[in-house]
């Protein structure tokens, strides 16, 4: 058991230079919670993220780090590894650029070195624009397969973290046919195990959890549907047997609400939009995206690049904050438990 | 144009009488803000209305009328048609039983007779236990289905009416894989087409519409399925085409959160559960649930008989009291246009 004050460095990549990641990161690393429980190191481009701090009015100086990152953490600077010291010259918000994606893919690669290495660790990222980074050869349909195909892991879900509700998905970006065709008894157990296990590292308690039903009224005895009785009723006996305290299939018109009236701590989500459409209204910009499944520690915030709003100092950073916070969290507790 | 004054006469039907619908419309009946705008006509047993009043300690007779209701309405009383004059002795709360089901379906034939014949304008249904109705013979998904094939209506859409969301679905109650099967233009179109009437009816003024997306991100340019460049873009196109304001494909995961910030006043869901998630989370006990594409006004509470908790005076009367009130106001434009 290491201190309480344990600060864990946490490796921020840039996202996409176009977007708003690199004025949210100055922002949020001006927060005093953040410096207070994080040792931040940003991966990413120094003269951008110097723009960026120009534009939000930074107090701290942008610091460049070397790769080793140095031992000594100064909470009076933003730290920042440029391992490809790219030539910029003024960045153009907003536009979908392959040497801007390849900027994003490559800060997350070299933040995701800097963790896998053991120098950091948990990975953020900050958004990336999918178009652009295509634009560079990057052939994933998003951030977390990109990632679970570096660590070479089959499948990686994606937990959405607020305050209000919690809630793992068994399937992700993928059309809501093809969602169909994945659901299977041991997907929907190996999802609820995979967000136990990260809400059990946080609150250390067993969660009470929730797996949402497929069909309307949980298929209403077969009437509307069998998946319910023939896959998630399965699997939550299952579980049951396996010591899970779970229930389901749940109504997803009410499971909802039922967790945010705190009857469950933990929601399994069988689709995208299942669980995306009721977080979203609740928490659209504190909503944190954590991957599970990954041999590290990864979160990031629940939004994308707002080319809309971008480099006109007008984002929030309330998500890429909470991010940075559980990533810490996350990170605190694997410093604990060892693992 | 009649007077500003126009009380419609609005039928109720009883609902399952082992259920809360007996005690909510007594308790919703006491309100002033119901008598005041509304001739309330109750269709189902005295004896049981007359113990639901009991039990909730109400302060108004229950006075039976005949068939022909009269002319002069009494806001002292509650007027209660009841055509079959059941033999009841005691009702058991939560007993799923043939006759309660035969109750149940048997007031809300009486109640849409008294609409179709022009004695009442509006139908409001409490909510009936679809097992009980099945014992019964009755083979429906739902009362929605049943009022549409009743009215000689091939489909009649599912529209949640709440405070901060109004959500018309283009599919209702049948299994997801069923409702991407039953998606078509035609079906989008006329979806959209029949929620705006219902919307304008009520402000009288355009509607600004969003259509759902089916896919997670609206199918992230065809990567994540094909339906929404398929299916919804050519609709929304039409859609214009004809004078509709209506976006879409809208991400689902932001579609209502931009609603409740009243960027649209109307989303069109494609899908049961898309619609209910975010009217549940956001209106549990508010919304109304009004049934789109019959030839009648028909709104009921949107939640079921709650057996759990029925004939204990617990249950809240806030939607059947919504529902109500939503009737009436369409009972009065209809009154005002003359259709």
């Amino acid at each position: 058991m290491r201190p309480s004050n344990y600060r864990p460095v946490v490796a921020i990549s840039m996202g996409d230079p176009a977007g708003i990641g690199p004025e949210i990161i100055v922002k949020a690393l001006h927060r005093h919670k953040i410096r207070e429980r994080v040792c931040p190191v940003v991966v990413g481009s120094v003269p951008i993220l110097k723009q960026a701090s120009a534009l939000v009015g930074g107090m701290l100086p942008i610091e460049a780090v070397g790769k080793s990152l140095g031992e000594q953490w100064r909470t009076d600077q933003i730290r920042v590894l440029d391992p490809h010291r790219y030539e910029v010259v003024a960045v153009q918000p907003g536009v979908r650029d392959a040497f801007y994606g390849r900027m994003a893919i490559e800060s997350v690669e070299s933040a995701l070195s800097l963790v896998l290495s053991g120098q950091a660790k948990a990975l953020v990222t900050a958004p990336i624009c999918k178009e652009s980074a295509h634009l560079a050869g990057f052939n994933f349909p998003g951030l977390t397969e990109f990632l679970a195909d570096r660590c070479g892991v089959r499948q990686a879900k994606l937990f959405l973290w607020s305050p209000l509700l919690k809630v793992i998905h068994a399937t992700g970006h993928t059309s809501l046919r093809n969602a169909l065709r994945e659901l299977t008894v041991s997907n929907i157990i190996r999802t609820a195990e995979l967000g136990r296990e990260i809400w059990r590292k946080v609150y250390q308690r067993e969660p009470q959890i929730a797996i949402a039903a497929l069909n309307p009224h949980a298929g209403e005895g077969g009437a509307f549907g069998q998946e319910d009785e023939r896959l998630v009723l399965p699997a939550v006996e299952r579980m049951k047997a396996q010591g899970f305290k779970v229930d389901g299939p749940v109504p997803a018109d009410t499971v909802f609400y039922k967790a945010r009236k705190r009857m469950y701590d933990l929601v399994v989500a069988l689709y995208h939009d299942q669980g995306h459409i009721p977080v979203k209204l609740l928490a659209f910009d504190r909503a944190v995206n954590v991957t599970a499944g990954l041999p590290i520690v990864r979160t990031a915030p629940d939004h994308g690049v707002a080319f809309d709003i971008a480099w006109q100092n007008k984002a929030r950073d309330f998500s890429l904050v909470e991010a940075i916070l559980l990533a810490a969290r996350l990170a605190a507790a694997q410093n604990r438990t060892g693992r």
